[in-house]
């Protein structure tokens, strides 16, 4: 275990925010000491896929296969900045395939339970069969820029474009369909690698905003990234939609594709509508 | 945690074949035993739809609320009929949600980790706007009913008819598209409750076998299920389709319908070809 840990230590002094921000410092040898920056909240609340990002990036130091394949998040307390440990767990490894968890804890409330099936994107073998397509949308600089007053601290940590429709929202003018779609970077230039992806599939804004008031809070539940290919450099398009909102209930599938419309993640969550100031 | 269990015990000698054979029986306080009934079985391994019931069993022993509302399941390793332990832990209960987490062990050897939210369906209150629909299929008596020599064990326990289009593949067939489509109910008629969708959404043959030779094994990597509203009695209208098969890993999609069109749970698994005779 030492060895792998050994081996993937996070550069200090990363050079890209998000790895600053996930970073996580041993303190045991199955804890880990992180801390949730309020760059990446939501009003007053971190992320969903910032949480599960730090998550992974304590697994990455246990796991001897590289790269999150599956990752599956459930949410059971709200968590806020500032300090948490992260408790890891691997639970088996195999040839090909880790399974490992994590927990992350605030003041011994558990704000994050992760399951992940770790393996090497680089080592796949088999048949390719593939009917999904990347849709034409705009490209990235004939889309808006989410940025602004209006727009939560954690958006600022990508340049995170929707195309001219999908954007329409924050106009006042919701388009009635449940979409968000466009294109997605880190600020920074950071690479979009795997763990890159875990924060990217919970990033744009909830596409019930298409539909309902854009004021709603759409805590997530549960959470599921498929990493299905190693991410070229560059923008990502996107695309999440919402089928079935029922009863206040949703859920959001996400599809993440490289320039070149070769998809690279899928993701789904279950969401719910929380409307404070009334109904929709 | 005891007036729970109590009040949910299963009834001794319970009337349908799914609750026996996912009946668990209190053998300490968190650890529950289980026997795993090769009468579910596809070829020597048991469905991993059917495992993970046997885990939200126990789950629903331990947690006040009453149904699996997002039920993830990772399968670390390759289980057996016979019998097998499950740990329970609850994690989280607050006011409309518990979180728990469900491990099966064999012989020390773990084989499935579930981690799970339950909520009550019967008390959701939001705003519902639905835009995916039912796809027009021909009623159950004019499908295609999975039976006979070729069937695994695991296929007698439903009455699962596919669409003469998608039933193709077993005839040498396959339409060249990886999607199944069909209805789904137990086979000695018990109702399709919360904690059955969990096993009728991994039930149909995997949608690659209408892409590659339907004698591959598809052993899944991470299984996820959300239920979205409490079913009606009756056929359960269910599509499976997978868009990216990428270098031998693919999602399956599912969704399932009462019969008069109304959603009542989603899923979603990685899952893996393998194909022992050569490629596909």
């Amino acid at each position: 275990m030492d060895d792998v840990d050994t081996a993937r230590d996070a550069p200090p002094g990363a050079a890209y925010e998000f790895d600053r921000a996930v970073a996580v410092d041993r303190t045991a040898p199955e804890i880990w000491r992180a801390e949730i920056d309020p760059g990446w909240n939501i009003g007053d609340a971190p992320n969903g896929g910032y949480l599960a990002s730090i998550a992974v990036s304590a697994l990455r130091r246990v796991s001897p296969h590289p790269h999150p394949f599956a990752v599956s998040t459930h949410f059971p307390s709200r968590a806020r900045p500032g300090p948490a440990d992260v408790r890891t767990e691997v639970i088996r490894i195999g040839r090909t395939q880790t399974m490992a968890e994590a927990r992350l804890f605030q003041s011994d409330e558990i704000r994050l339970v992760l399951t992940a099936t770790f393996g090497d994107l680089g080592s796949l073998d088999g048949p390719t069969v593939v009917s999904g397509t990347a849709p034409a949308i705009p490209p990235p600089e004939q889309c808006v820029k989410a940025e602004g007053g209006i727009a939560p601290e954690f958006v600022k940590r990508f340049d995170l474009r929707l195309t001219p429709e999908t954007a329409m929202w924050a106009v006042g003018q919701p388009t009635g369909e449940a979409r968000m779609e466009g294109w997605i970077a880190f600020a920074d230039g950071r690479p979009a690698d795997p763990h890159g992806l875990v924060v990217m599939c919970d990033a744009f804004p909830p596409t019930v905003f298409n539909v309902l008031r854009s004021r709603s809070w759409v805590p997530t539940i549960e959470y599921t990234v498929h990493v299905r290919r190693m991410p070229e450099d560059g923008w990502k398009q996107c695309r999440f939609t919402t089928r079935y909102l029922i009863d206040g209930y949703l859920e959001e599938d996400g599809e993440v594709w490289d320039t070149d419309g070769r998809l690279v993640a899928l993701s789904r969550q279950l969401a719910r509508v929380l409307t404070p100031e009334g109904g929709p």
